[in-house]
């Protein structure tokens, strides 16, 4: 970073080293960052709970002790599906207004044990779903920031907090990523605990990491894993990249196709063996498998709601929850057989190729905040359990965001966060396009 | 039944269909189980909370409108690490007592909304692990009544509630059916929606129900899941029966060995066709693999409670959370993949056989109340996420119950039940033994 860079725009592993050097106080991080906030959030809203000092007073309870850990004295952001035991979790949903759990989600307690405080809680989509909160692209408060970590993606991009944890069900981290210019990363399916999250549909639901640095996302993990923080590293040896398309193109406005393209160039100027790769035949029916294992599973871990706050769920969703009540069990245990089948003809797949390069998202966020977006792009990721990220890859028409997505086998997340470091250090992804 | 049976010996089924028929009422119903509760809860002390005149109250609710759905008037008891609005949730540990949650578990909504009562919280282990509540087995007051559904296993097993929900992690559904006398039912992991369940290790932890009818699991099912409810029927076709005795068998007790041998006769002596299996020696490595997963994701999940009450933590669970945390993320995953491995092994198995047969525990329940008994030949199943039953099959040199568990492909779960109705019905494996 540049020695001049204000505080709060750092990424997590720098002012976490330079809080340990003693270069400046958590207190003073989190000061900036709350004066960022105080400046921004009027037009962004990207918080659903911020008490300035409930944040300085976690903050100056890391300056006055020794480090905790990893995170000792970072703010970080908390989607507001994930329980927080000091602040309200309110799921975007009216029905849990002022709810107060009776303890942090285990992903929140694991970071808080690592020296992290938890700034605030993000806006998030009606739990964790389609119908958005106010929040707005920081880019142009005329358009959606994407959902459903709308608050996460909108403060990280805006350099109110370094990094935010979302949730995705379909493809909730990735698009608010690709919409506001910043990383989002899905790790494997059940790699970051879920204990202390209101499940959307329990199937795909994987907590992943907005940020603005790579190695931000490896500290992360590393706090909530065994500890062991190795910054990512660009790999050696010519990476086997395949450029998949996917079956959605026909989707891809005009500057999420120039980004895939030009990543694929990049890549290849780098050294990469880079080649075209289209997807199975048997994979076409990942989309309308998702949305049944989507609807399914929310219509059966809203049975609560359903029954008792029925008037209080959203259009969208009450749309949600009837097809999932209309479909047999027989249809969702095919469902279940299905996307396991193609899990593992990835496997097989990922012989050929270390990682895979495809768009994040159909192209810029759309214009207007009732909609965030289409989950097409991320979900079909998803539901293979792969771990992916979406990294900014230029601007398209409108001088929007625009990313691409890189995908790696399942459990190989630390090849993901190297290939990705790679591509954005060596092959340049970001600097070309932006 | 028989015409005379007491209200409170009837099964689930049973009593829907009389109440349907306007035989007696849901309170009637009700009132004949307190009154058993009154009669041998201090000997038995399988509840962590029953309210007579709030489950009356939903019993006189149900009385006073049209039916609901399958179980419209029925009490069911709920394990106490789900979740319920109306009752404490105190998941076996000092440091939830008194909690209220703000929701109803999904598996305790959608049996409401299908007209349940939810008769009162049932005692588990500490978060669903190895530290035991005060319940006792019905059987004999001085031995355990298995874990860590113990009261659920208890409550069944004498007459206070015709079924109840169980979570098994390790072997915590089967192992308090077989040594309390009745069934226990897990069904393949995720088919019941875990959303409102405390997590223990969320790869593991499936939802499941403890009864002494097979037609009570479909019914329940059906209320879960599409509610399409059809009695299971004994299969035409001669079954093809593995006898499994699993690495285990030096682990299993005279009167555990004599009950597999005793079902797999009556099996042969029904028409099925009858083969030992032997599991590969890939498969070596379950149990420890399960202990694994169980440990890591305990350590994380209990993430909160371990930076905020670890005093209150029992020395079993906070040893399970060490060897946890002392476990390398590379080991953990290896143990993810290891595990999926044998599931899509075990799945190739299966294409010789329809059910398996298998211990279901070491052998009779253990005297002594502090040790809820050894999960392993429970466990090794659960971490193939297969379907499995345990089924009553005869006593054992105290005359205490011995069980013996069948197998089914995992999604087979409509199979297993069919098979394990013919095994009960045709085959007669529990009058045989009994």
């Amino acid at each position: 970073m540049a020695v001049d860079t204000p505080l709060h725009e750092l990424g997590l592993a720098d002012s976490a080293r330079l809080i340990a050097a003693g270069k400046f106080t958590s207190e003073d991080l989190v000061r900036a960052c709350l004066a960022r906030i105080e400046a921004r959030e009027p037009v962004v809203k990207a918080w659903s709970f911020i008490d300035p000092e409930l944040a300085l007073r976690q903050a100056r309870d890391c300056d006055a002790g020794p480090s905790r850990g990893l995170l000792h004295g970072v703010p970080i952001g908390v989607k507001d599906v994930l329980d927080t035991h000091d602040m309200p979790t309110e799921m975007g949903s009216p029905i849990y207004q002022g709810l107060r759990p009776s303890w942090d989600a285990a992903c929140v307690a694991l970071a808080r044990s690592a020296g992290a405080v938890v700034l605030g809680k993000t806006v998030t989509c009606e739990f964790a779903g389609m119908a958005p909160g106010a929040t707005t692209n920081p880019h142009d408060p005329a358009r959606t920031p994407g959902g459903s970590s709308s608050g996460s993606g909108a403060a990280v991009a805006d350099h109110m907090v370094a990094l935010a944890y979302g949730t995705q069900t379909g493809g909730s981290v990735l698009r608010p990523a690709a919409f506001c210019g910043v990383i989002g990363y899905k790790p494997t399916y059940g790699m970051f605990n879920r204990a202390g999250l209101k499940f959307a549909a329990e199937s795909l639901d994987t907590i992943g990491l907005i940020a603005r640095e790579i190695e931000d996302l490896a500290l992360v993990t590393a706090a909530l894993t065994d500890g062991a923080f190795v910054p990512p590293s660009a790999p050696s040896a010519p990476l086997r990249v395949g450029i998949c398309q996917t079956y959605l193109w026909p989707k891809a406005e005009p500057e999420s196709r120039a980004a895939l393209e030009r990543a694929a160039q990049s890549a290849r100027d780098a050294g990469a063996d880079v080649v075209e790769f289209t997807l199975p035949k048997s994979f076409s029916a990942l989309t309308e498998t998702r949305e049944i294992l989507n609807n399914v599973e929310r219509a059966r871990s809203l049975g609560y709601e359903w029954a008792h706050h029925r008037e209080q769920i959203s259009p969208a969703l009450t749309r949600s929850v009837e097809l999932g009540l209309a479909t047999s069990d027989e249809q969702y245990r095919a469902a279940m057989r299905y996307a396991e089948q193609r899990r593992l003809e990835l496997d097989d797949i990922f012989g050929k190729f270390d990682v895979l390069l495809a768009p994040s998202a159909n192209g810029e966020a759309p214009v207007g905040l009732h909609y965030a977006g289409d989950p097409s792009f991320q979900g079909l990721w998803t539901l293979l359990h792969v771990p992916t990220i979406s990294l900014p890859a230029g601007k398209g028409p409108n001088l929007m965001p625009v990313g691409v997505q890189m995908i790696a086998p399942r459990y190989a997340d630390r090849k993901l966060l190297d290939a990705a470091q790679w591509l954005v250090a060596r092959a340049g992804v970001t600097d070309d396009m932006a």
